[in-house]
């Protein structure tokens, strides 16, 4: 049996990764693949009661040090990886992550309080060697992306309510992404998110074919030309 | 300010470990230096959060994986190092603990599915330099500690309760504590703790003098004699 592919999907907020992550799951099922979706931080249940105690404000109160949270999420994305990312694809099921190790560079690369170096051994130690066959890196000017986000929130109020200071973060977010796209283009790549949801499909669904259903045919016609030499 | 000390007290069950850190505090007390306790895991808030998850049978309900634990576990101490031993010794206070990274090494040693590369990372990260000054290895023949951590427990049963598989873990714990203590005699003193109480009081107070209260005394004396030549 073939082993899954793994696929993650990142970006800002309201760059649309939800709906394109089910449009791509609706495409591989039609070509017969099952997928799993999945998202970070929290998709396995151990990662999610990790998940927990950070973000209950439990931390705040406990007064939880920037290393030991770094540390905890290190630990829910290795239980994550362990407990479901790495046996859906043993099992041969594609996984099509919200946000992985790229969101995590750009969040935490923003608090100066954990040392890069560390930052980087978490996540070679979380990951424990398993890199995304390919990932999708949704671009959109800051501005629109908080418009979606809010719209989709609160129906019908508007991005103004978002202060200079937030949107100046957001457009920070959006150039480290865009950065972190251009040093590892092999696995990273960028589609232009202003455009339709249709659009924005059809583009990922071609570096998919591209990338990982054609190659995997390639490999499978060599394969069998080898043994019928 | 003097930066204060950071002992550890290491061994099995019932090998004296808080009887000792009691008494210890109380002779360096009596010098006029200021102590706080601690325990290993769960010494920080944070960190008993994390214990929490850890040890009120979640982990196996919630299914966390080896890794994921043991990176649960680092983040536990690096939150204790963090906020409480760290700023402790910096307020010149001497720091006591209870059980500390050798007891990891010991413990997690005995599960082979964590590979030992990812231990020692993690107790690096964990500790984050933050050696202990001085480490007091408790030694006993299993038999007895298990009597006496019985005793301690149930009042008067004994220790031939214990199935013969329990003991042998005991000894190997033993031993795997007297190696690491070879591996390291500059920071690890194995006291013989079948010994009375007080024979066990008086070794230890002898090695923080001789390692710690001396050398510290002909520290300051050597600087005295600097600024007055
Ligand atoms: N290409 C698009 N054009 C306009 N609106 C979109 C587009 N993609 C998604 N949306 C809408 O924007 C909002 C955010 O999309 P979502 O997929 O939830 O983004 P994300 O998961 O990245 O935060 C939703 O209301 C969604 O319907
Ligand atoms: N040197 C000793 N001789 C006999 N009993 C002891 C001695 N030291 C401690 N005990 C008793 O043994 C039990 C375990 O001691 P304790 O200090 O709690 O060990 P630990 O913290 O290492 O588990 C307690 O009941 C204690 O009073
Ligand atoms: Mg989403
Ligand atoms: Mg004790």
């Amino acid at each position: 049996m073939q082993r899954g592919k793994f696929i993650t999907f990142e970006g800002g907020e309201g760059v649309g990764k939800t709906t394109q992550i089910r449009l791509l799951t609706e495409r591989l099922a039609a070509r017969g693949i099952n997928c799993i979706k999945t998202r970070e931080p929290g998709g396995s249940p151990g990662g999610e009661a990790v998940r927990h105690v950070l973000l209950s404000g439990a931390a705040e109160k406990l007064g939880i040090g920037p290393r030991g949270e770094a540390i905890l999420f290190a630990a829910a994305r290795a239980d994550h990886v362990d407990t479901k990312i790495r046996p859906a694809l043993d099992r041969g099921q594609w996984v099509l992550c919200d946000r992985f190790m790229d969101s995590t560079r750009i969040y935490q690369g923003e608090h100066t309080d954990v040392p890069q170096g560390l930052v980087d051994i978490l996540e070679r130690i979380a990951i424990d060697g398993l890199r995304p066959d390919l990932t999708f890196v949704l671009d959109l000017r800051a501005e629109i992306g908080m418009n979606r986000a809010n719209t989709r929130r609160t129906k019908g109020e508007i991005a103004d309510r978002f202060e200079r200071e937030d949107l100046s973060i957001h457009k920070n977010r959006r150039n480290a992404f865009l950065q972190l796209a251009r040093q590892d283009p092999a696995r990273c790549k960028v589609i232009d998110a202003s455009q339709t949801v249709d659009e924005i499909s059809f583009d990922i669904w071609q570096i998919v074919e591209r990338e990982l259903l054609l190659k995997e045919q390639g490999q499978t016609a060599l394969l069998q030309n080898e043994k019928e030499a």
